[in-house]
């Protein structure tokens, strides 16, 4: 395994390859990241992971200073798994200020409604390492899943000639789905955070039973979660397709939140096909 | 030379076409496209025309319905020139709705100050383009001088793999720049339209006789043309390298202009070194 920082050694290194399966993460790699190489190693020959901590996707409130950094031990990790990690400095993705900026669809819904900018900098960030990597294939986890849908709609309605797989969330044995930003909740904290999952699967069970009122079960699981000391960014049941609000009759869902126990704002969600 | 109309026959054409160089254009080509033509020529093996004319770049209240669309002549012209010409329906390039745009710099300055939209809609459409031909070099204008810069920024923030190339404009006899709108004006106008050339030919002419008011130099010019009934968008010298307000002593500029004769908008600019 190769590891890169410049986009001129990264382009050399991959001029010939003709199946490139890429991974783009901030790095702080645990289970639901490998499971994702492991995905982009099925479809391509060369397995890249680029591991970037990207200032233009975080608010000026948000935790991009206490990001957690773990190059080295995630260099590890990956060493079986991958051809090639690109690690770029800020500088090289960024030599001057970004002025060119990907606008992707639904910015200011769901996350983005509480991340201004957030998803901007993330299409802006995710176009400009597939216009270095030009892969032939992205992995992306669901544990995202407004960031998936962001990418696969930038893709299509950008015609990058690259498919884009989502790969399924990785979870604790309690359920809770992992994440790096796990790692700043104190014990108290880590055991309530299971809550979220189990709202979100309470209101999978509910869909599965046949309710169909959503913006009652949106509003009943943000006060559930409200009477336990969450501050609930949002509950929705939204369709897969577009991640607009379910006409219906329309059986293929996911169940979105996102809500912050104490200084720490988790997100998780859970498809349901009714 | 083919004439192909569908991004997947295109795709599968250029597949193994391993030096694509590419003239993206609106059609109704001139002399002034056909140079940029052979500046492609000299630099790729394979030489692909694009035809469309975008809507997303049209303000509402513009000519989008009247511009000139003459698909025949322009395959002739390119017969002996290029080797695949791209003209897709809008279908093609847009079956949903465009709700992925790209943000360039500068869209709100020059023209981009009295087309709102404009240069978002060209950076869109050109990064579509780019991304469904992937050429090593494409070639612009320098008559649409802002649309240049917005592109070679384009390429350079989001890492395109392309080399963006700059073509001279092409002049008629009297030193009005080429364009497909020059076929709205009357007998009369298009006499009077040189002016637009002559006057920026006197800015030209001051500043390397030592003039540095830029904004004098300007309003002189917006007055002279106004006093001849054109409606003056702006007159504006900038220098070459950010389209910005030139500091004292910097040599690289260009003068650009941008005024209305009767219904029709005409641009144009000169580089002057001093």
């Amino acid at each position: 395994m190769e590891i890169i920082s410049s986009v001129t050694d990264l382009r050399s290194r991959l001029r010939n390859e003709p199946a490139i399966a890429f991974v783009p993460t901030m790095g702080n790699l645990h289970q639901g990241h490998l499971d994702l190489v492991r995905i982009a190693r099925q479809h391509g020959k060369c397995v890249v992971v680029s591991i970037f901590v990207n200032p233009l996707q975080f608010g000026a409130n948000e935790d991009f200073g206490k990001y957690p950094r773990t190059l080295q031990d995630d260099c590890s990790k990956l060493e079986s798994l991958a051809d090639v990690v690109f690690a770029p400095p800020e500088s090289e993705l960024y030599p001057q200020p970004q002025q060119v900026a990907v606008i992707p669809p639904l910015e200011n819904d769901l996350c983005g409604a509480f991340r201004p900018g957030h998803f901007r900098g993330v299409a802006t960030v995710v176009l400009k390492l597939f216009n270095i990597v030009q892969p032939q294939l992205a992995v992306f986890g669901k544990k995202d899943y407004q960031q998936l849908y962001v990418v696969r709609q930038m893709a299509a309605q950008l015609n990058l000639p690259i498919e884009v797989v989502g790969g399924e969330t990785a979870r604790a044995p309690d359920g809770l789905a992992l994440s790096s930003r796990n790692q700043y909740l104190s014990a108290g904290e880590r055991t309530e955070a299971v809550f979220l999952y189990q709202t979100l699967a309470g209101v999978r069970q509910a869909l599965l039973d046949g309710a169909a009122d959503y913006a009652g079960l949106e509003r009943r699981a943000t006060q559930a979660l409200g009477a336990r000391g969450w501050l609930v960014d949002y509950v929705a049941v939204r369709n897969q397709a577009g991640l607009a609000q379910p006409r219906e009759g329309e059986g293929e869902l996911v169940i979105l939140a996102a809500a912050r126990l104490g200084q720490t704002r988790l997100i998780d969600n859970l498809e349901v096909c009714i």
